[in-house]
């Protein structure tokens, strides 16, 4: 695997910024929900693009302290008034229904509606989405332009939904590097019809799969496309055994708008991913911000629980809950821009590159510093008062390899790109003066 | 015990400042020293408030490097002039004989006078407050307006003190606890006519003394009321097997003036008192100052001396030594804001309040998130881009309870009140999520 | 030792800037490189001032990764144009010749010629430094603007340069203390005409050498004066047994510009050679600059390579490359200002002061403050708002002599001038309050 290969803004980065809008696109209309078709549709179109595998896990199953729900499906619903027109449509917008809403079938008064609608009085041409997952509930959502223009009246309320004994369906693509240990990504497949929160981390998660399937990698990737929490909580349960190879891991979600770039810290705060993440968002030299962890937020919480603590931190672009068009039909497609997701893709790649290519070594010739000059490692004429750079990764990397630094740490003590130290080691055990521990 | 008892500016806390403050006016016209009669009836009228044990330790007791000095008593004392007009006068101030000064009763010049008299030149209308514990010595203070006004002539000084065998006394008031693991509270004693340095501090430790007395502690209490110095090391001698006990400590001193709160950390720094007047100060949200340790100042002196290292802090408000009024006659009644007493009443009482319920937990469901819905401890309709503050301390104290964090270092790390955490982890005791080690 | 001998800005101090600019003068015109008769005429004047040995280390000497070179000298070199007119001149500029030129005596057209000739177009009356110590090249420097009037024609070109073997020549200088731990000096002294990079760091170290030579030191000292890099790594390679007795060490460069202090820590940089520089350049009150490491820059690269790691720091002012007139012949002896030489001189003897003097005690009375009245150690009479410095300085000494802090640690948690604190513990052992570890 090697970062070389996609410079930022070239045009295979923008082929994959472009790869990714198109999946966005192609996910976009269908209705997702923690269990149920919408999920399994969803499943089925990223096959297409990495040999997913795809695991039902049974209503009922116990998963820690959780069990998998029942499954959820919706085919229609709608809301009509004392004239018989369709004022709320789910066919026109999936958000329209509360996720996990039981079926109805009847009329009431717009009082009595009322109680059920859900509405963004700030922003009163988006629907908002809302979930009632665990407790036994209907409701829709509309713009509060749309309630606003409600008469009094008989409504017709029709959802037509089971929630029956059916499957938690996730999907899991495996990717088998030369070690065993392994990195894991994550992303949620949960949501309906939102571009942001859900779809431009799916997106870049195929994106990043196909990226290191077609190349030849250290680590083992493991990519998880499961519902959130219950999700990731289910997966967490039934591959126990398999935590203690995730070396590091990355939860994607927010990627695609037009913010800058956060990452979120795992919860041991000093991770290695962590490290990582820090020093290339600082050498990408664009605007981003570091945040300490905390409980909540994406599956980050379940990975980072204290039975787990896994070095798993959150990449995104503007946090959840800082944007307005969170969790509203503003999430749409114009809300994701292809350069968002472009640059998301680099600087993880970026990140990932950094964890595959750190090493620790030792410097074979401690004692003093190796003669560059005869090995055709330093310039010829002396005394002029500036160095190139890439002599400086040279003599920081021979100085620091005292096999308790790694290259990272080094980048880190330096503030030299870690990819120059990288080439720097690389020629250094070249000319025998680096061995890897 | 508990902090909701006291809501800052409600009706108790109020008059707790008012109550503090009569009690700051009956002791105002006592003239104390390090030992003698002014520290005798200080104790007999605190007595009234709480059931204190009065404790009398004979000169020439040996306590550490140090030695139990004589008893040092005044009656009178005054300067006549050649008039006969009396130009200073004991009763007027106490503050007029340099503390500890041998008795007088002869005639001077102008000249020889001036030798034995202390003024404050920058601040022409205040006395200054002079001691001579350990020297013998005579001197007078007065003001430097006085001073100018002194003519040529003889002057007939006549100071009626008497420095015999006789006891330091001090108070000490033991508060039994559930655990034999005290709090030691301490304030000095040994100041005449003085305000903020003494007695303020001197009537915060009645007052708590009376809070706690009502209230089912945790810790057991202990408040000495001591004279400075002498009086701390003495307690220091005699009590130094119970010294193991003491888990933390504050000195009060200098309460009452209009400034803003200080805390000065223990020796070590970092001990749970730090931590805790370090949190309380800022969930407080008022302006404050967190000082380093330092070797000087008051009775930590002797508690963070290298031999015992004791957790002690000192809260005050200014400093000592940076208010001009510091140790004058300035430092008088007027000098005492009723709300500045209720204040440094409160926020002692939270920070007490924080180490009475400071414990650490363990998670009993480790292993990702319990689901807190069936427990009724989450929001039915999720979605919401804002949860409750409540629910991220719950979901705090769930993440960081491993058994090394205790509540106190989660509220360090997540900003959280400790109250909120504290209250958090009752719930979740309760329910049976959390188990307190 | 004991720096109260030399107060910044004193007769003493004054005279040793002017004997350190005279021997500046006296080695500017010599045409040193990293070896030959250069370097063997400069230590035989630095003899002169004290009783140097000189080392003779010959031609092809294994030093670790490298050899010692061939032995260069220069007895003459020029160009002539096509009228005979000599206008490049090695005896009016030792900087006009490429140190380690091979010999030359050949007639070339300007063209060729020009592929020769360095110059500084940003500056363009000044001269260049060049060397080629490892390649075999021929070169000659000279200013922009002389480069500028060259007309097409023939060039005469004169090298009498000789490169044949011979030895490294290097100059040592061990002051023996009271104890075999030794404290390393290192200046370079292979490059010709420079002043300030080279000859101020000879001439600070010739004058500590003098100074310290009439002290009675605790530590041994080592003064090395030594060819950059080879002449480093052929001291370590040949003294690899000593270097553990290394507790400290130094090396001085460009010490006489006009610009601030500079001190760059050792790799280790937390050493107490770090400390004290930080601390003393602190307590001067100057403006000045800490610097990390790192492995570039003068010979603290070999003393901090990673099998050696030696506790040396670099002491300078403008780091070099940071200032334009750096390897240039505008680096003459008007860029060296006598006060700079003077500061530098006094900055690193208080440094070194700091060294002989650091101590870790144990408080003999550590529970409670001893009576310090008793033994004189207190003002009398008390109640005063400020207390003297030097008591400060006695209870800062007497709280943290645990025997865990050192007198340095004190100083730095304190913020007291470490002199202070050494007087205070000096009384404190001489009234038996304090005993050394």
């Amino acid at each position: 695997m090697d970062i070389h290969n996609l410079i930022d803004g070239n045009m295979r980065v923008k082929d994959a910024g472009q790869e990714m809008f198109r999946l966005i696109e192609r996910l976009y209309p269908i209705c997702r929900s923690i269990t149920g078709n919408g999920v399994r549709e969803t499943l089925r179109i990223l096959k297409e693009y990495i040999p997913l595998q795809v695991i039902e896990v049974p209503t009922g199953t116990q998963v820690f302290d959780w069990t998998v729900p029942k499954e959820w499906n919706i085919k229609d619903a709608y809301v009509k008034n004392s004239k018989g027109k369709i004022i709320i449509d789910f066919k026109k917008s999936n958000l329209s229904v509360v996720s996990y809403s039981s079926p109805v079938n009847k009329s009431l008064s717009l009082e009595e509606l009322k109680e059920h609608l859900y509405t963004l009085p700030d922003h009163p041409e988006w629907i908002p989405y809302r979930t009632s997952y665990y407790q036994k509930e209907w409701g829709l959502c509309l713009t509060q332009n749309q309630l606003a223009e409600l008469e009094n009246g008989v409504y017709k309320v029709y959802i037509d939904a089971s929630l029956e004994n059916g499957y938690l369906t996730y999907g899991e693509y495996y990717l088998s590097g030369k070690i065993e240990e392994e990195v894991l990504i994550s992303c949620h497949i949960c949501h309906p019809s939102l571009c942001n929160d859900n779809l431009s981390g799916i997106a870049l998660a195929i994106q990043l799969a196909k990226e290191l399937t077609s190349e030849s990698t250290r680590y083992s990737y493991r990519f998880v496309f499961i519902p959130g929490t219950i999700g990731a909580i289910t997966w967490l349960a039934m591959n126990e055994q398999k935590t203690p190879l995730i070396k590091h891991g990355l939860v994607l979600t927010g990627v695609g708008d037009s913010g800058n770039i956060s990452y979120k810290k795992s919860r041991r705060g000093n991770a290695e991913i962590d490290q990582a993440a820090g020093h290339v968002l600082k050498q990408l030299n664009k605007p981003h911000k570091i945040i300490d962890f905390f409980p909540y937020g994406y599956d980050e919480r379940q990975y980072c629980s204290p039975g787990f603590n896994l070095p798993v931190g959150c990449f995104m672009r503007t946090p959840h809950g800082h944007y307005p068009e969170y969790h509203t039909s503003a999430d749409n497609l114009s809300f994701i821009k292809i350069e968002s997701m472009a640059d998301s893709f680099v600087s993880v790649f970026n990140i990932l590159d950094v964890l595959e290519k750190n090493r620790k070594y030792i410097n074979t010739k401690p004692k003093c510093e190796p003669q560059l000059g005869k090995r055709r490692l330093y310039e010829g004429i002396g005394g002029q008062s500036t160095q190139a750079v890439d002599q400086l990764a040279l003599l920081w990397v021979l100085n620091m390899s005292d096999g308790e630094n790694s290259l990272l740490d080094i980048a880190i003590r330096s503030g030299c790109p870690f990819s120059k130290l990288r080439s720097a080691a690389d020629l250094l055990i070249e000319k025998k003066l680096l061995t890897e521990i």
